[in-house]
């Protein structure tokens, strides 16, 4: 199958095999290479409008608030005073839209290493590049790596929201990245990081799990249902330097009326602790872990 | 796009448009019509042997065991003493192998209307049809609403797997099936319906909890995920004819020894209770009946 053929737009990659989500198309919006990957803006039929990236899709008008609502509302409700915030990637603007609804937030910093991906997401997906505009937010297009070695110890919350470990992204899996993410905190920070699925990666999650734990007292994971990603859910590996920490319970508890002004479609604090409940396969190899084959550590 | 083209099956509905799951094919297995539908299985290249029903996927090897084990779990471990059980559909008889888990069930009476599907299903899926060995199992080859309404006051529980409303199934989605259900439990007893996707069935789901509330007075509604469901989602409907029964909260619940036992992979009690929990917009329109398109009821 090719990306785009008779009218449909079809995911396909090594690391899915065997499986691909299609979307109808009724347009191409955008289609160019940057230095670091394609970039394809698509109008789709019954998900409006989808940014895709070296063949993958990114997220759709349709159902990215899931993700974006819960990478930046599980980590920052689990913050009591979370002031500076550091997005790592997030180019579509989305991550930072929801982060910014936190009114302790003082400031933003989003690094994001393709400009091409901004560009493209004001221009095409100005439900999430609005936070493109806000006073609250510094952008530095620059290379993660680069940016939080020259910023330690300044971070509440950081946030990874990243393209799977395929790519551009693929450093940010590593434990040398987290090693970085670590300095990069405050006394009591979070991180938190697209972390894939469990139905898809669990060896990879495990792995994961296993060198966040090297590094900070509290590590977790987290999930959310999204139909447009690979298997219809996707991770997050959240991990805090505050050994009491109890992910699953948040400090700062939204109220019916801050989840009204925040217009939250998926996150609220029932959602927030269920999204710590795993299957028992997932379970088993990311709390107890056991290899995903089922032989114990 | 074709059923089967270039090597992968895609799945297409009126029920899901401008979307579509593809799997890739190795070989088709069997592809026949049968008096209602038609039936084909194909082995897959990375979910095993696949059941799809009129261009419907059923049930991957691969996967099926969240749907099956939650369907089943859900509604036995709220049932204090589930002696009889009614499976309406299953005809793959996955839901049946995991009633049959529970010791206490003294007889499973399944009712499959399409004869074709449970003979397909054990010779292709035997991991499933196992359960037609059983002889706590009894099979009957007839239509759900004949069966039923010759068996008053006689299931602690009655699961419905059935496939979408429609072709062979509408009929399972309306009121009059749920009244039939209602007079075919004993006291105290319980239903459990695949109950479709929020992601893109809020209003049916709504339309089914309204009608549900005039006939049960308890009725609630969980999900499972499930990468080869549309949308990688799935509901449950569950309805009790016990006013004090809490869904979210198992009468008996699964010791870790039981889990082992029943070789669980999915459920577990963590993760029933987080399947009751909805994200804010499935919330607002299930739980407190506004309309999908935000108007209050």
């Amino acid at each position: 199958m090719d990306q785009i053929k008779d009218g449909w737009f079809s995911e396909l990659s090594e690391l899915w095999p065997g499986q691909s989500m299609s979307l109808q198309v009724e347009e191409v919006l955008f289609n160019e290479k940057s230095k670091y990957q394609n970039v394809l803006v698509f109008k789709s039929k019954t998900y409006g409008n989808v940014l895709v990236l070296d063949g993958v899709i990114q997220c759709t008008e349709r159902d990215e608030f899931s993700y974006q609502e819960m990478i930046a509302h599980l980590p920052l409700c689990c913050h009591p005073s979370p002031r500076r915030v550091l997005v790592i990637g997030g180019g579509d603007g989305g991550v930072a839209r929801e982060v910014l609804k936190h009114k302790q937030v003082e400031k933003v910093d989003m690094c994001e290493i393709d400009e091409m991906v901004i560009e493209a997401s004001k221009k095409y997906l100005p439900k999430m590049a609005c936070s493109f505009e806000n006073p609250r937010l510094s952008l530095h297009i620059q290379d993660g790596f680069d940016f939080m070695s020259k910023h330690e110890g300044t971070y509440d919350v950081i946030i990874t929201d990243s393209s799977d470990p395929i790519g551009p992204a693929s450093s940010l899996f590593e434990k040398k990245y987290y090693e970085l993410m670590k300095k990069a905190l405050k006394p009591g920070g979070i991180v938190c990081s697209q972390g894939e699925c469990a139905w898809l990666h669990l060896d990879l999650i495990r792995n994961m799990q296993e060198f966040c734990r090297t590094l900070f007292p509290t590590v977790s994971y987290a999930y959310t249902t999204i139909p447009t990603y690979p298997s219809g859910q996707i991770g997050f590996i959240l991990c805090s330097l505050s050994p009491d920490l109890k992910f699953e319970k948040p400090v700062r508890e939204l109220t019916s009326s801050q989840i009204e002004d925040f217009q939250l479609r998926y996150y609220n604090p029932h959602i927030h602790r269920a999204a710590f409940c795993l299957p028992e396969f997932a379970r088993k190899v990311i709390v107890d872990g056991v290899s995903a084959n089922g032989d114990a550590k």
